[in-house]
């Protein structure tokens, strides 16, 4: 493969730079492409599609050797993609966005706080194919190995096929094997307990975000069953959330309005 | 109307209970039924759905009074939410989530960084029929009194008539005076010069977000199309974003994986 023939793959995550997971998928990335990484500086969890308004944002070059340029942002995942494609690549246009990958699994409702999919969210508005990794284990020292090469497989294959304008993927892998890869639907569910509730010494509320997400059990198309079962999940996200199938009862009730 | 028959109205916003656009909506809601107020403490433009995770989460009680309840929370817009649906509500669900009203407006792509729709996505989520509701104005001096009773027809048409389940209304009103209003969707698009790129004195670059927000002029069937022309704005958004249309397209990849 010559240097110019190389995809021009971009990635990020919410965690930083030197986090295992995105170290591993730039290792993969680097074998197929020229990886240009922009990571934020702070670990960014929950931080959905969030954007910097208020302040300026600064990036920062952080290295660059073969097939890898690195930069900083300080910022949140959205930021290093907006900041990537407006300047940091030079008006380069990327074949492909990647994020990840993340400890701990972002699947049903959760796919809506997660900026490792704000970020192929992100991409997919700048109608790049995007995918997002994710492994259900909290545990940034478990291994990933057993990941990679399904991880290779998926880039190369939407590489090669494309995803449609608009819609990216959300991967997620199983804890410790991974019998298979389904194509899901995004679980809707709830969180059991979701807060603990505790009084400081000083007689003020608290609150510890927890809980066990809860989701139809039965529902055979959803990333949460699949994702139990030892399955890896490919969930389509689209950067649209207009529900179209409405629009008809907003009108309805807009003519009282 | 008796005290037992009034609404609960649950009010967050993305800006902090003190501010312009969320009394003013209090003001409407207090009319139609019991409101309580959970609002962010801080500034919390461009959250999205983010949501605290690593630090714990207070709630501070502001104020009661008739037919209204305030509590503040140092946290995001979709915190607020959480921790009143999950605590400050004592177990009642809210027939109504309501958020803003927000001085700029947020439609197109700006839909996926607002606090303020972050805030309806989430109400929808937990099957609570919620609208958003924001101005094309960022001066928050700009009064709000011409979108008034709009707000409050909106208010009480969507009481009446509910919203499909995980679908909440993101309402824009235009500057200074409103023609009518419209059932849109979000339209889809990009920002011209997105960032003012600037060097600091010692040298290090800095990025200020800027912009323009462009879209195909002739589709007129967008919240940006009809926001330009004077229209306020009701898009349907839904909380789960899978597009099931790809999903033959992902098994057909995954197939090789």
């Amino acid at each position: 493969m010559t240097e110019e023939k190389r995809p021009l793959i971009l990635i990020s995550n919410d965690d930083g730079a030197e986090w295992p997971g995105i170290r591993a998928l730039t290792r993969v990335a680097r074998t197929i492409g020229d990886v240009v990484v922009v990571a934020p500086t702070q670990h960014q969890s929950g931080k959905s599609s969030a954007i910097t308004i208020i302040t300026p944002l600064r990036s920062t070059f952080v290295e660059k050797k073969e097939h890898l340029t690195k930069y900083a942002v300080a910022g949140t995942p959205v930021d290093c993609i907006k900041i990537a494609m407006n300047s940091l690549l030079e008006g380069r246009k990327p074949d492909l966005i990647l994020s990840g990958i993340n400890h701990g699994s972002n699947l049903g409702l959760s796919t809506l706080y997660s900026g490792t999919v704000g970020v192929a969210i992100e991409g997919a508005s700048h109608h790049v194919p995007c995918v997002a990794f994710s492994i259900d284990d909290h545990n940034p020292k478990s291994s990933l190995l057993y990941c990679l090469p399904f991880v290779e497989r998926i880039i190369k294959q939407v590489l090669e096929k494309g995803l449609p304008d608009g819609v990216c993927l959300n991967v997620n892998f199983p804890k410790g094997a991974i019998k298979g890869v389904k194509a899901t639907t995004t679980a809707l569910g709830h969180w059991t307990n979701e807060y603990d509730h505790r009084v400081d010494p000083a007689g003020r509320d608290y609150y510890w975000l927890q809980g066990e997400y809860v989701s139809d059990p039965n529902d055979d198309t959803t990333d949460h069953y699949w994702l139990q079962r030892g399955y890896a999940t490919a969930t389509p996200c689209h950067v649209d959330i207009t529900e179209r199938a409405a629009l008809n009862h907003v009108a309805d009730i807009m003519k009282e309005v």
